[in-house]
C-alpha cells in the first residue's frame, strides 16, 4: 500500500510535451487553462492554418445530429447483414424446421467468440423451451446417493468458466462427396463455434452422488423431444467435463439447451445433452439409438466405427474464401481459424501456391486448449489464379491431413469427422470459390495445385 | 503425417469397459450390435430392474414435444430476464435520453465476456448511425502522407484480435459521496465490459500516413453530434492502441461507435472515441473540452489533475451483491471480477469478516492484461451478519485501496477513478446491501468492520 498509485492517479504524458507530471502537480488546474489558449486546433476561431500538406477535413457529415436514444438491449447496426444459412432436416418441405442446422456464418466472422445468437445449432426435434424453476435433472444407477437437483441445486456448487469450442461431428462433412465451387465457409465449415462456458465440473456431480467403482460410463438423456442421449466414458467426466448454464456471460441460450447442457470440451457436439435431464452411470456403454444408428462411422470395408468422440485437428481461410471477391491485385491479409479437439494449436501454416509452399501464419491471442484460434498471413496477390490453404497442427503432433489421404482410409460412406486441408481458388477476376472436389483439369492451369488436396 | 491419428479416430474407453481400440478395430461393426442387446438401458423395454438406491426418473416433462423452429438469430429463453439500469444525464425529465449511460448487469453476469447488447453505454449525444460505405476518416496534421481513409480502406490493412474491457472514468464514481444501501453491483460499478475486440493498430496507420518527428501527441475527433474528442500521447499509440471495428467476433455495434472506434487499451472509456472521424497529429495536447471542462479530476487543494487516463486496479463481488439474497447458511461461492488498467491481475483476495481476515480466490483462465478475470471464493456462511468484500493486485504491484485511505487524498470533490474496495454486507436474513459509505454504528455489531473500508 505504499505505492502512490494507490491513491495518485498515474499522469502519462509524452516525452516532449509541455506537460510533465511534476509540473502538473505544481502548478494545477492553473496550466491547462495557460495553455490552452495556445494550442486548441478543434475546428473553430483558433484552429491555427492548415500547414501545406494539410487536407480539409470532410464536411461535417449528416448524421452529426442527436443520435439514437438508449435501449434495454443494444442492437446490430442496420448496414450489418447476417448471411445466415439454414440445413433442413427431415421436413425438407417444411422451411425452418425443427430438424436441422442453423450455421455460424464463419465468412463474417473474426476473432474466436462467436456470439451467442449466431451460434451453430443442430436441433433433433426444435429448441425446446424449458423454464429453469420446474427443471429437474436425475443422477442416477450406479451411484451411493441416486438425486434430483433442480438448478438452484445446480447452481450452488462451486462453478467454472472456461473457453472452448463446440463442433457438430458432421462439420465439414460435404468434403467426403465433394462440395460444389460455390460452397461458402459457412456451409462446408459453419457448425462450429466458440463460446466462454460457465457451470459445475461433473467430478463435482459424482462427489455429490459418490459413483461407484466400476461405473465407468454414464448416459446423459435431453428434455428434448427426440429425447437425445449419449453414453460418455467416465475418463472424460473425470478430466474435463462441466454441465454448463452460462454462455458468454449470460444464462446458454434456449438453442444451446438452457437451462443446462453437457460440455465435453473437444468432442463431437451430439455427445454434449442439450436441455439435460438424466444422467445415469453404468458399467459400460448404453449403446442407444444416437450412437448405434447414428453418429457411427461406415468404412470402405464394411466395418462402422463408434464412440469416435474427438473432433480432430482443423483449419481454415475464412478470408477469402467462396462467395468472397478479392478487389485487386496487391497487398491482402488472409486470416482464418484453427482449433483440435485433442488439446492446443501450436501452428497454422498458409499456403498461397496450391500446397507448392507453406508459410508459418501468426497466432492471436489467446491460444486456448480446445478453442478456436484467429490466425493471419500477409500475402501479396499477383493476380494470378491462386488456391490458398492453411494447414494446422496441434500439440500432440497430430497435422490436418490432404483430402485424398483421408478419403483413400476413410472411403465416401463416411459422414463425420472430415478435418482435411480446405483449398480455396481465388481466380484472375478475384472471385473465390471452393477448389475442394474439383479435377485438377478444371481449375486454372497455372495454379499447379497438387492433386491430393482437391 | 505418421500419425494415425490423421487418418483414424481416436476411440477413448473407459480402462474397465468392455470395449477396447483394438477390440473394436478386429470386430468392427458387430460389436455394437451383440452388446447392444444387453446394455440397453433407455427407458423402455429393455431397461434392467431398479436397484434399490434407483430413484425412479420424473415424468416426461410436458416440455417434451416438438420444439421451437429455427430463427435467422438466437434468442434469449423467455424466463430470462435482463435487469438493466439507466443513468440520464443532461435531460432528466426525458426517459431513455440521448446523454447518459446504460449499465452492464454485473450482479447477473459471469465469466469475462461481456454480451455485445448488454455492454455498458456512456453517449453523450446519442447512438450515432452511420453508413460504412459513407464514412470517412481524415488523418492529418503532423504527417507527411495527410490521407482520408474508407472502412475498405482501413479493413485492408493487417488486424488483430485482443480482449479488453472498457471502463467508464466514472466508473464506481458514487464511492466518493457514498452510495445508499441498495446501491447495486450494476449501479455501482456497471459502467464497464469486456470484448475480443478486433482492428487495425494505430501504428500501421502512422506508417502510413508518415507521422513527423516531433508529433507527439493526436486528437481523435468522433462523428456524433457531441463531437467527442480526447488528445493522446504518441507514446499510447506506439504502445497497444487500435482502431476496432470487431467486437466479440462481429462487427461493432451502433453504441460501440460502429463503424469505426479508437481501443486504448486499459485506459479510461472517454478516450477511445467511437464513431472515429478524425485523427490529428500535433506537438501537445489539444486541450478540448473534454479535458479540460470535463474529466478532469478537482483535488481537495483546488487544484486539478489532468490526463488521468489509466483505469487503476479494481475488482468486485458480483455474487453475493447488493439486492441479491443468500438463501440459507451453509457453503456458497463467492465470485466476482477484478481488472487493471495497468496491467495484469495477479491476484485476488476475498474477506468475509469485514477485513480482519483475507484469502486469495482463485482466478479462473484466462488471465489477460487490461481484461477482465472471473475470480471464486469458497465460503461457508455461519448465518450471522458479514461485511464481504474483494482486494485485487496486478503485475506492477497496485493493490486497491480501502475507502477511507482514498478519501483522504482525493476528497469529495473527485468523480472520476474511484477505485476503493467495495464492501457489501449479508445480513442475517441473507439480504445484501452496499455497505460503503454507511458508519460502522449502523451496521450490525458483530460485523466487526474496521471503519477504513466504508
Amino acid at each position: 500500500m505504499s505505492d502512490d498509485r494507490n491513491l495518485l492517479p498515474h499522469i502519462p504524458v509524452g516525452p516532449n510535451s509541455l506537460l510533465s507530471r511534476r509540473r502538473l502537480l505544481q502548478a494545477g488546474g492553473a496550466v491547462a487553462g495557460g495553455l490552452a489558449l495556445s494550442r486548441i486546433t478543434r475546428a473553430g476561431a483558433q484552429q491555427p492554418p492548415p500547414a501545406p500538406n494539410e487536407l480539409v477535413p470532410p464536411p461535417d457529415p449528416p448524421w452529426s445530429a442527436q443520435g439514437q436514444p438508449f435501449t434495454t438491449q443494444g442492437i446490430r447496426s442496420p448496414y450489418v447483414e447476417i448471411q445466415r444459412a439454414y440445413s433442413g432436416g427431415d421436413s425438407p418441405n417444411v422451411t425452418r424446421q425443427t430438424a436441422g442446422s442453423n450455421f455460424a456464418p464463419l465468412q463474417d466472422l473474426d476473432g474466436i467468440i462467436t456470439p451467442s445468437d449466431l451460434h451453430f445449432q443442430r436441433n433433433h426435434s426444435g429448441t425446446t423451451i424449458i423454464d429453469p424453476a420446474e427443471h429437474q435433472v436425475l443422477v442416477h444407477g450406479m451411484v451411493d446417493r441416486p438425486k434430483v437437483y433442480s438448478m438452484d441445486d445446480i447452481k450452488r456448487f462451486p462453478r467454472r468458466t472456461e473457453i472452448h469450442f463446440l463442433e457438430c461431428s458432421g462439420n465439414s462433412g460435404a468434403g467426403y462427396s465433394g462440395p460444389s465451387p460455390d460452397t461458402t465457409a459457412q456451409l462446408m465449415h459453419g457448425l462450429t463455434s466458440t463460446s466462454e462456458w460457465g457451470g459445475v465440473p461433473m467430478t463435482t456431480i459424482m462427489q455429490d452422488v459418490g459413483v461407484q467403482e466400476g461405473a465407468e460410463w454414464a448416459l446423459f438423456e435431453g428434455a428434448d423431444a427426440s429425447r437425445m442421449d449419449r453414453s460418455v466414458p467416465r475418463s472424460k467426466l473425470e478430466d474435463d467435463a462441466m454441465l454448463v448454464y452460462i454462455q458468454n456471460g449470460e444464462p446458454i441460450r434456449p438453442e444451446q439447451g438452457f437451462p443446462l447442457r453437457l460440455l465435453l470440451p473437444g468432442w463431437e457436439g451430439n455427445t454434449q445433452i442439450k436441455w439435460l435431464r438424466r444422467i445415469e452411470f453404468g458399467s459400460g456403454p448404453f449403446y442407444t439409438k444416437e450412437e448405434t444408428r447414428h453418429y457411427t462411422d461406415a468404412l470402405p470395408d464394411g466395418q462402422s466405427r463408434q464412440f469416435t468422440y474427438e473432433m480432430e485437428v482443423k483449419s481454415l481461410i475464412t478470408w477469402p474464401s467462396a462467395g468472397h471477391q478479392v478487389p485487386a491485385p496487391g497487398f491482402w491479409e488472409i486470416n482464418g481459424i484453427a482449433w483440435s479437439g485433442f488439446g492446443t494449436i501450436t501452428g497454422v501454416e498458409v499456403s498461397v501456391d496450391g500446397g507448392n509452399s507453406w508459410g508459418p501464419a501468426e497466432l492471436m491471442q489467446p491460444v486456448l486448449p480446445k478453442a478456436h484460434v484467429r490466425f493471419r498471413f500477409p500475402w501479396v496477390w499477383d493476380g494470378t489464379p491462386r488456391v490458398i490453404m492453411s494447414r494446422a497442427t496441434d500439440d500432440t503432433g497430430y497435422t490436418q491431413p490432404a483430402r485424398q489421404r483421408l478419403l483413400d482410409i476413410r472411403g465416401t460412406q463416411y459422414i463425420y469427422h472430415f478435418d482435411a486441408i480446405q483449398p480455396w481458388l481465388v481466380d484472375a477476376d478475384g472471385a473465390v470459390t471452393n477448389a475442394m472436389g474439383q479435377s485438377a483439369s478444371d481449375l486454372p492451369s497455372d495454379t499447379q495445385i497438387s492433386e491430393e488436396y482437391l
